[in-house]
């Protein structure tokens, strides 16, 4: 990573005086902004700092989000469009009204417009009305899961877009979506720079796995793993309801299992975590079904938390599906972990019950918990102030306690993944006491 | 239905004067007990008032529950057991708890027993050992869903069954479970007339289908439709997240659609609920399906909620398994509609986004809500009532605001369902605007 | 309690032919509907059955509601008025929204209006507009508790209420309040009467303490105690945090203890309920302070829940303060008790810590929960089904199970209370274990 | 604050190697460790690391917390006493669930002690017993708020409390509580190295009001900011449902406005946050009452939320009085600015309705949630890494994504408060609307 990939665009210089007062102590209205060159570590150890000044090298920072003194934008010739893509994530509505409130009351940007049903809402032949986008008409949305606006998956016609996005005058977009959603965005960018259009694009990461990189933590992630943590203490229920009763709960994590790995930390009583990061065999000496087996004869009953991508390496046949947007699809890992785990105890003889639990959509469809409403929130803001600074090409982030701003090719660049060597998995396995290692 | 058969069986006659004072007014201590003779009627309705006096008959009725003036058991010499069997449902751990303050705070009864795992529990092979309960080992369960006694399906052997109540020297048998479960202990109260014992058999009848007649509510049954509602809120936000979006949710009601349709209308936002009571047709002009893409055409989202039972003549092949419980099990519907719309919708290549949603087992390990905690408590505390006077062979239930006794073998007779024909169906029809015919 | 007087008065006959098919099943149209003979007893028990029978005596009952074969008005004609008036209470969005619902879409009326702020909305000199409701408009407001319409407490003048109503030329007026309110309906039903007009008044009653007599349940109660346990819960946490920790909840319950006594029933941590309808001392052997005392010295914390019109004739001196209503209003039992327990263990030397939690608004502002929710819709369509027949100066109610139709004056003439030498108030004698009489 | 008042003090050399394995992946057992040259910049700006190097100067740094590679204390000799002070916050059972499972299966140490009622229960006089405490006597204690501990407020004689560790042959001591607590567990420290014993003192700072200086959130606070964003959204229904609706919430916040600023953050109908670092006055044009008035005049309804730490110089006479752990006691700001409403909007004949709500106990005394629940997992685990390797008079914290170790008199040198000129002040000021300075 090199400090230049970390530097966000900007459409050009910002002229505009802006009329917030981010400091509300001082009389001085110039005091409180961001200014570029504020940024924020990456590494903030001791041993990194020392590390650093030995040999005079700038450490690695993100750019810290905020307001700016200048907008790039003038309020009444500002247009806005906002579009939310793939799958639902708690918070989706707060991003939304956030957005829509911070520009309408905060920026008197009052031209504001949602799009229908992801990128298709710009294509021409689904026919989508566009929506105009008030305080009032998103009153109350925040309380409500979902997004108002609708979603869909898949990739659109980049010109398209951008036709639909002149049509409409629009000259800042915001796109709430994933990975693929993020990449869309940054595609749509390229053709705004090719055709030298006033247009900034900017990304509001959803995903409820976590997994974007350099960024601490995604919005609707603490309300999907306590989602989670509900449904795994149902689970026990039934775990302990039965004569070596196993209660199998697949949880979302395509390829990253923090929404499984942080259940387990607030739910205590999960006594295997199973995560794509860490692959485990079921048979043999080490392997996960002779664990398991002896918890029962140790206990009698059993939780096991699966994340959806985990073990995909145990199927026979590689054949690989994708969804719309272009996600390899997994096997079905708990459908499949359970038939595996009945093959094995009923050949053995061994009495037990098992319950499978898939909540899949019963979590991501939630509304967001207080702290990811007020964190939706915050990001909106940020997201608003960069955007009216002419910043483009960004996504809006958080990392050691600051909101930051990062360019997309870098937000898109590689997954985030759990590190099995590091303290958040290591306090799974001391929380779980699962063996560390279930293979060979 | 006869006046003979609701008569509930007694051991002998109750002389032991009870200590109890069930009218907190009186200075008589005689006075607020009930009766044999206090009944309450099963038909409400002047009609049915009017027709039994013109024909001189006497209406059917249910005895009323409460406490009896006479005890048959010296509360030093009664020793209870208390066996909870088949599924997990909100409440069960509220009945317990309720049974054991009852019978040691108010009857001074303290030798209380837990068999585990259901009837597997009597039975010497599987070596469970039998727990002791006391109000304070019981102290906070009624906050947790499941049952802490365990449970298990299936018939045992019910000669061992009473082997062990004698060896335990228990008088008072607790029977919590469903159908299967009361037919046992209806086995078990023949055995022990067989052998002229001294034991009652009294049964509290857990169905979270609501399907048990002659009573007019389960406990946990409310909690059931107020968590399948919350689910239904959810599956409504993905239904409306997506064009033509439709969220298809499947409840429990192997035989009765009790929880769809209250969690319909609970929930108002459901636009097809489809039951065992009321078979519907697939395809052809007044089928499911067309009824299904005409609301996609006029609103372009649907959320359809089905009971398992529901449709089970649609599968071709008519091999049926049973559950070790000797439960019919049904086919999936769930997973069969599901891929009946994407047949039929791929065909007709018409586009639409179908979301499945199975919450099963997290319904039914939840914790009773308020009411139902309330009800669990009246509910236990009326059957400890009954069994001190010598009740046996009954079930405790409620009806038109009374909680009443009845027979066990009346109780297990049939199953109750939704009259497709009356009140309840077609507010569900009204509601949620269906057709309320979907065959020819 | 005459027959005749709970006989539902109605505008004239009903000739015009309902378009509902109340039964799904006949093919025959005109099966299904209810009549005005029939009628839910009052008394469900064996006993009065043959009282009567061997007296000749008619039992007292009740109009059994249900949509009726012939209208009284033109779906084309109506226009309905819906005003809410006195304090929040949980489903009072949800009658409305089902009010709405069901006039619209089942009886295609479209023209109705919510009157703003109580009956002040009907008053000119308010100036408070009228607004238009239609199934979009108040499309989520069931999910919210409150009351969308705004509410008001107080008299308004009759003959300014309906002027208005003429001037609007509505001839359904629709009012959600408790006992005063619908003593202005009655009122206003009255004028209507001396006026010659044809417009019908229909109520529902709204007490969020379950004190409107010959209604088994009222709505939102279920709710409100539900979330009065939560707070119970809250509250025991608080207690048993302390050495001789006392935690004191003051609950809503103005005459009626409904409330307090319903929490302790589900929540079975309480110790002590105090009630308007069982007076209490403080001082004496049996009295209140004493009992405490004793719990604390062997247990060592207790939780005290007191309606907030338990224990008036405590206070020294009588005058008596009104609210805009017309309640009388309570002196604050709840801070009064803290501090006698204060003074008491403080002049004994005692050592204890006492936490004092007054919920209040926390309970009635909350939204109604499933059960609730589903009781709402069904009491408003089964009012709208009786105000299209004609019926006019009745409340929708509800009774051994079935909804009933109760003219006004009968619904305001009494309130209903604990009956403190029955059942409900021994079981919590027994739940709770505190004395059945703090008094000499 | 000077790097060498920010080292954490240890006993002496911890020698004993561990037998953890902090690092899942690495075959070498001695990888993963943390060493005490671990830190965390308390500054994680880009500007400040561009200070330091041209400075010459050392960033201040945190202790980061971890399992160490040698143990001071060997197992089989440990024993650990936990006990609880103060006021209930949600999370305190998780910290005791983690510390004793933690002590138990991590570190084989089975020998740990619950002291009960706070520091009272280290003194003769009081007599409370002491608690054993195993992973199973506190097996679900983590679901329920409180703290099955007890606590008490006040100082207590501190050589006594060390007599009594050594009657007990403690040489852990975990001290869970606010500042006063912390202060009370540095004196305990000091008077152990006067006697020269070897016993270490651990603090977990517990303070709701989120307030502890260098740590950047405080366990328990997201769930208390949570549920009085419920209680706020009840509020908010009360505010509406009344013309000129005012609803006055009064939330914890003795010094900090915290809990006050980041409800409003998540419940974004707030109108006015009015917190202790922000004095306001109530008269005069730019004074709180004007600018209520304004609201009220222009939308009809307002929700205020004050903590109850605000405006404590509004009031005339200045004596105060204290708790008995010393802490000021605040005046009622709440009830008096009630009454200040009242008195301004009654002279001026302004129609309002006031609805004032304190909810207190029922935020502190709830479990926590997800997130939190998996933080205090997290604090604890990590407040035994230090103590097993010797470690004294520190309290674990949190600081820039990572776990730290703080001395004790750092954590207490001052009170963490909203900066007002800074960010999330400003935040609230944007998301509320309200005017920056309501003084002159």
């Amino acid at each position: 990573m090199k400090h230049e990939d970390l530097i966000v665009k900007t459409l050009g210089k910002a002229t505009l005086k802006s009329t917030l007062k981010p400091c509300a102590l001082s009389e001085d209205d110039s005091f409180g902004f961001v200014e570029n060159e504020d940024r924020v570590l990456k590494d903030a150890t001791l041993k990194h700092f020392l590390y650093c000044t030995e040999n005079n090298e700038t450490p690695v920072s993100f750019e810290k989000a905020g307001p700016h003194k200048h907008l790039f934008f003038k309020p009444e010739d500002s247009r806005v469009a906002i579009v939310t893509c793939g799958g639902l994530c708690p918070g989706v509505n707060d991003v939304i009204q956030s957005l829509v409130n911070q520009f309408n009351y905060r920026y008197n940007v009052k031209q504001i417009y949602g799009i229908q049903y992801g990128f298709e809402g710009f294509i021409k032949k689904y026919n989508h009305p566009v929506a105009e986008l008030t305080p009032k008409s998103i009153d109350k949305i925040h309380l409500f899961g979902g997004t108002v606006l609708g979603s869909s998956r898949g990739k659109q016609d980049i010109a398209q877009i951008v036709d639909r996005l002149c049509e409409l005058d629009i000259n800042i977009l915001f796109c709430i979506g994933g990975d693929g959603t993020l990449r869309g965005a940054h595609a749509i960018h390229q053709e705004i720079v090719k055709r030298n259009l006033r247009i900034v694009v900017a990304g509001v990461p959803k995903t409820i796995d976590n997994d974007i990189s350099f960024i601490d933590k995604s919005f609707g992630f603490e309300t999907a793993f306590a989602i989670a943590g509900d449904i795994i203490r149902s689970a026990h229920n039934e775990a302990i309801g039965a004569w070596n009763g196993i209660a199998l709960v697949k949880l979302m994590g395509r390829n990253s299992g923090f929404i499984a790995a942080n259940a387990a930390l607030a739910m205590k009583e999960v006594n295997f975590v199973l995560i794509p990061e860490d692959p485990f065999q079921l048979h043999g000496s080490k392997g996960f079904l002779k664990a398991l087996r002896a918890r029962l004869d140790n206990r009698h009953h059993a939780l096991v938390v699966i994340a959806e991508g985990a073990g995909q390496d145990l199927f026979d046949d590689a054949e690989k599906r994708k969804d719309p947007s272009g996600n390899l699809l997994n096997k079905d890992i708990g459908l499949f972990l359970k038939q595996k785990i009945s093959e094995e105890f009923h050949s053995a003889n061994f009495r037990y019950s098992l319950k499978y639990i898939d909540p899949s959509y019963i979590i991501r469809s939630a509304p967001a918990n207080a702290n990811d409403s007020k964190f939706c929130g915050l990001l909106a803001r940020n997201a608003v102030h960069a955007a009216m600074a002419g910043k483009t090409d960004f996504v809006v982030g958080h990392w050691n306690d600051n909101f930051t701003l990062i360019p997309i090719p870098v937000a898109v660049s590689e997954t985030k993944k759990i590190d099995v060597g590091g303290e958040l998995w290591w306090n799974v396995l001391e929380t779980t006491g699962q063996p560390a290692k279930m293979r060979d």
